[in-house]
């Protein structure tokens, strides 16, 4: 259990006031897994075993998916002059170009659309907000179950929000056809080892679990405590240390905050999705 | 690799076409472990081991966060009552009332509000459908990595969607203030062994990936293949054989096919968020 407590410790920057965890043996393989995750920006140009990508679907498609419509799908993009394009609309990161393989997750409602059309039916629901989020979450589910197992793979990983930026250059680049989006990036690789990635601490459990009905009443405290936290932590990664209730701040203060994506909702609408 | 090799077979309902795994022998237990998942909807009573729902928590927030925000919380439901009205709510399943444990995950944005408004500062952001999008797919990422830790522990679980039948009624019982959204629930239970869950088989590979851009050229044959697999599923469950390509046309049908969440946008504007 020694490594658990250990990795606790890193997620919460301290000794965590948790019960322990009744964890049996057999599980922790897993959860240790899970715990150690971090999010890696530095790779080097090794390329991926064959397989790979083969691999890290299975795990995606094993994942829920609402009433099993499997709504989503993946474009594995690996050239280099593409990635390179999908870098510059994605705030120009440049691990987009670094990695060997960008996967790009869609909403993906043409599916439907086509097998009604298949059947002469008509896939009227597409027009709904609530088949937009459906697919987004089945695109996310099979994202998360991607990233566990590429890093079981030794690979590292990190998702990117950024397409969101210039989701009509996005798509064009892709040739997506109406009624897909793309929900966010994934760079795939091996982490470089000259630049290791630290696990970055979260906010205490008592701001963000809450029993039986919502209750703030404890957040305060938990957010006071959590911007000593992730100052130390960026002291400890050689980063400008910043209170993240300031970040945080920032990061939501307006429009102009949100690098092009106050858009969002006409981009993807100009998909072909209704979002009524 | 053979239990691997198993899991894609279950996964796919026949022998995939797949190349072999470059998995090293340190994956396997999380590969494993992620291709084994099956959706639980029959639970014993037995209760959860004091400290799983923490473990759950923390698993979740060792998911990525878009820019750290953690726009996302939780509520961990464990009053019998409270169960049965949300699982009223909930298009009745049973299985909410069943298990000790039943968590909604919230896309919430109010603790950036709050943080913002402690350091008179606006959060002119959360208006817009973006931030609304990234908590959604912050909270998704979360839940994926609880419902991994749970089947770690042996427990299973099962996502309900249909808690966005009814949001207002679920985001009055659980006290849930603006700009916080009920996306999904989440059984934790311990499965019932004497109605264990199948590993329900996927499309295959070649529907759902695309090569640098998207291509659905292989879907129809897939979809075809696919439509006898899942009924060779449905005949081993003892479950009525339907062609996937007709259950999900019928189910995208129209706004009647969406249990009353063809009003989801309203409902969540009415919680706050703008949408824009």
């Amino acid at each position: 259990m020694t490594r658990l407590t250990d990795r606790l410790h890193a997620r919460y920057g301290a000794a965590p006031s948790l019960p322990a965890s009744p964890a049996p043996e057999s599980a922790l393989p897993v959860l240790e897994h899970l715990l150690a995750h971090r999010s890696v920006r530095h790779f080097t140009d090794a390329p991926l075993a064959a397989g790979t990508l083969e691999t890290l679907v299975a795990a995606a498609q094993s994942a829920a998916s609402s009433s099993n419509l499997q709504t989503w799908s993946v474009v594995a993009v690996t050239d280099p002059q593409r990635k390179a394009r999908l870098a510059q609309w994605a705030a120009a990161q440049a691990h987009i170009r670094q990695v060997p393989l960008f996967l790009v997750w869609l909403a993906d409602l043409s599916r439907l659309e086509r097998v009604a059309r298949e059947r002469g039916a008509q896939a009227g629901a597409t027009r709904y907000f609530e088949m937009f989020l459906t697919a987004a979450i089945d695109a996310t589910l099979a994202a998360q179950n991607a990233v566990l197992a590429a890093e079981a793979m030794g690979l590292g990983t990190v998702y990117i929000g950024a397409i969101r930026n210039r989701p009509e250059e996005v798509a064009a680049e892709l040739k997506l056809p109406p009624l897909v989006f793309p929900v966010f990036g994934l760079c795939v690789g091996h982490p470089d080892p000259a630049q290791p990635a630290g696990v970055k601490p979260r906010l205490a459990q008592t701001a963000i679990v809450h029993r039986e009905q919502y209750d703030a009443g404890a957040e305060a405290d938990a957010v006071r405590s959590y911007d000593e936290v992730i100052q130390a932590f960026q002291r400890d990664q050689r980063m400008a240390p910043v209170p993240w209730s300031q970040q945080s701040s920032q990061r939501v203060a307006g429009p102009e905050s949100l690098s092009g994506r106050h858009r969002l909702a006409e981009a993807i609408r100009a998909r072909g999705f209704g979002l009524e």
